[in-house]
């Protein structure tokens, strides 16, 4: 019994979480009122506060939820046996391409509605990315030296990569004919191939 | 002595036209009052009125002058001799870079804050970029033919390239220690190599 009111309690937060995710997206942090949220899940204002702390909180939540996924993926690569500095980079790309496919709500409000967070979890995230963004460095300076990798500049080859695939936004609002499936391919080759050494 | 006056109010509004792509940048369209734009010029709310027209059309300008600026590059370098495909995606992706590079806040401007434009602009702001990546489509298309370029899905690749330069905004808030320069050939070199036919 405790453990059905726990299930369907954990349903209620589900849901309201991806209608903030939704509507922080649409509106943005601060265009987003408690009222819309609560009429978006069919609740009363008032009783939204039985499901969640606050408007922050859920951001809060969204944000971290990313980083958390990025840094997870991105620990269980370092750890594979027998992938190469290419092989590693064409895994994060894909896992981005994924993101950006299947999350697009919630990777959207971590990309443009961060800076709405609250100290001191706004240095928390900005120095996730930081760390984040330099292991991925890391991975490129490993491929150069080995010579998998062409000698670019790795600062802007990794902001390259992080944003390739924010135009997967404009996919989501208009030309579905174009598969998710393709769409992955092409973005994982135009920039697997581009970092390749093709002189290895 | 009219000409005197034209220069000044020329400048005048050209002030006011930069101090609302920073705002808007900053604060969203929505999230800006006349009166922070008023302050940021140092005149009052009042007068500002003496200069403009409205809010919305000072996002107008903001919009259109960003796509025309890139229909004027695009048509440029079509009727340009001597460029094959992969010559003018090159310009175009380096264009591309040299924007957000120069004009950060109207770029962020047009590709965010677009939304808030009033009808018939918007439906004319997203049929003008639906022609522009049609258009650099058909120059993808064209390079496949003559095999300059790799066989990959056009789509695609458009949402890439236009995607991949907007990592520059982060460039612009932290690590100047990489030069615009650099940035440029990084971001030119891996994408071409990409859509390169090594085969070709």
């Amino acid at each position: 019994m405790p453990r059905k009111v726990r299930t369907r309690e954990g349903g209620r937060r589900e849901a309201i979480a991806s209608a903030a995710a939704r509507l922080f997206r649409e509106k943005g942090f601060s265009g987003t009122g408690m009222r819309d949220l609560a009429g978006s899940v069919g609740i009363e204002a008032a009783s939204l506060y039985n499901h969640i702390d606050s408007k922050a909180a859920l951001l809060r939540d969204i944000c971290f939820r990313i980083a958390d996924a990025c840094n997870a993926h991105l620990r269980e690569l370092e750890a594979a046996p027998g992938l190469d500095s290419l092989g590693q980079l064409e895994a994060i790309v894909r896992f981005h391409v994924r993101l950006w496919i299947e999350r697009l709500d919630e990777v959207l409000v971590a990309t443009n509605e961060f800076r709405s967070l609250e100290e001191p979890w706004l240095e928390h995230f900005l120095q996730e990315r930081r760390m984040y963004m330099r292991r991925i460095e890391a991975i490129l300076s490993q491929g150069i030296q080995e010579g998998s990798i062409r000698p670019l500049e790795p600062y802007g080859v990794v902001l390259t990569l992080m944003s390739a695939v924010r135009g997967i936004e404009f996919w989501h609002r208009s030309r579905k004919h174009v598969s998710a499936a393709s769409l992955e391919s092409t973005m994982v080759e135009l920039i697997v191939d581009g970092i390749r050494n093709s002189q290895g």
